[in-house]
């Protein structure tokens, strides 16, 4: 029976740091206030935004949206996040990803104001990263992975870690942010040999592929850490991450469970990355 | 009995395209130019220097050379950046680093104007090499074990390669452009455990740490290629690798020797970059 990583104490614990800094910044006449641009209404994007609603009201952060029907061109995309950087009374911006075809993503990326990117879109951003230079925001979601471990007491320092997955999203900003933890990190994708014996004989696993229970019981070894970035709808409908969970939790030594695991802490970690960016723009 | 890399016609085969690439813009009115900007006098730049101004003179690239003195503050070298990027008949700037101790090294490279960034200084070309956009210039040292491993014929793809050593200036960003030919890459370091096993089972093996000859036989396996990316002097003054290279050579299938090896297609990686900028800047 493996130890879960839930991600809801790992959320608290840091939204109880984030709504004092935003209880601060408020009485001194500073509202931290957060731009959501989505563009359609992809349900997995009205599921997140629900949610970040939520926790931004809970911690005192005022939300903005900037809805785009699902046909917008590049050039109104573009405009809205002029105006989000325009705006001074806005401290962060979340785009929702991948925008439609048709559009330069990464054209709309880098237009955004670097000290408004708190969710580690721009080039300035993910050089930051790569660059182990402190500059700029993480990706949210790669962030939380890093907070889950630290939470639970994981040290990584010359542990051996796989990350499943090479997006710019979780991936690769994921290995770097545990490289400069002195991990030993080895970047696995769908071109990899072997991918099952390189997962089992790491110490702390991230399956971040986006492709429903694909990891089964090859994957898994005793006493390892499995960290499941993967947000999944199954057959029948249901929510599931990129882990068989079922075959993983009764042989491995901790697992985060989707939903309730690394999803749950994302929106704590975006949050606090916009009070970081109110306290920073001061 | 392993296979010699040797530079010197992966070298000659990158220089052969340069010379004609620079011959067709000098008859156009464009002369490609290098700037080499060096603060102090160490034996290891003066040494590059005079390889790089051989090589740009066989290619018709010209040198523009700003010397400092070893005490140069960083006023003194953030002027000299200026003069290159002001400049428009200078098309690439190749800047020896370590900078003297008090001066901001990060700050200095990213003064220079991107576009003159031919050895991957910049925040905005690391970006590029981290996120795989073809932005920029990646380092020339980096680039150099790329053009090794195509030049003989070695497809990375689905192969696992260990990269030891996780410098910006080769560890990080080979490690990155291996994974986009789709290699399964470990980044290893000074605290990674069990480096001789994960070395041993990599199919292909960079080392890059500057330590001499600290690699010995625990870390090698038949048949596997080695990349020797060390350049140090022994204590009898003998140039020599980071890898034991007489324990390397029975044992593994291939290995760069030191000095021959990577080193000597570094300079022409960047006499390419040069061209290439002059070329852009058209």
């Amino acid at each position: 029976m493996a130890d879960l990583l839930l991600g809801k104490p790992v959320g608290d614990a840091l939204s109880e740091k984030t709504a004092a800094l935003a209880e601060e910044l408020t009485a001194q006449g500073i509202q931290p206030t957060l731009a959501i641009v989505r563009v359609g209404e992809r349900p997995d994007d009205l599921s997140y935004e629900r949610g970040a609603c939520k926790r931004a009201e809970a911690l005192g952060i005022a939300v903005r949206k900037f809805l785009l029907p699902e046909d917008a061109s590049q050039d109104d995309v573009l405009a809205a996040i002029a105006q989000v950087n325009d705006d001074a009374s806005i401290h962060g911006c979340l785009m929702f990803r991948p925008l439609p075809k048709g559009i330069d993503e990464a054209a709309v990326c880098n237009a955004l104001d670097p000290a408004k990117d708190v969710d580690g879109i721009t080039a300035g951003s993910l050089a930051g990263v790569f660059m182990d230079t402190g500059v700029g925001f993480p990706p949210c979601t790669a962030q939380a992975c890093v907070e889950i471990l630290d939470h639970y007491g994981f040290d990584v320092e010359g542990k051996s870690v796989a990350v499943v997955g090479r997006s710019l999203v979780i991936g690769k900003p994921v290995a770097m942010m545990l490289l400069a933890r002195n991990a030993t990190v080895t970047l696995c994708h769908s071109r990899s040999r072997e991918l099952p014996t390189i997962c089992r004989e790491a110490d702390i696993v991230v399956y971040a592929t986006g492709r429903p229970r694909a990891y089964s019981l090859e994957h898994f070894s005793g006493g390892q850490t499995v960290l499941d970035v993967g947000i999944n709808v199954d057959e029948e409908g249901n929510l599931c991450g990129d882990v068989d969970f079922a075959a993983a939790e009764p042989v491995v030594g901790a697992i985060t469970p989707v939903p309730r695991g690394v999803g749950s802490v994302t929106t704590a970690v975006l949050m606090r990355h916009v009070v970081e960016a109110a306290v920073a723009c001061k």
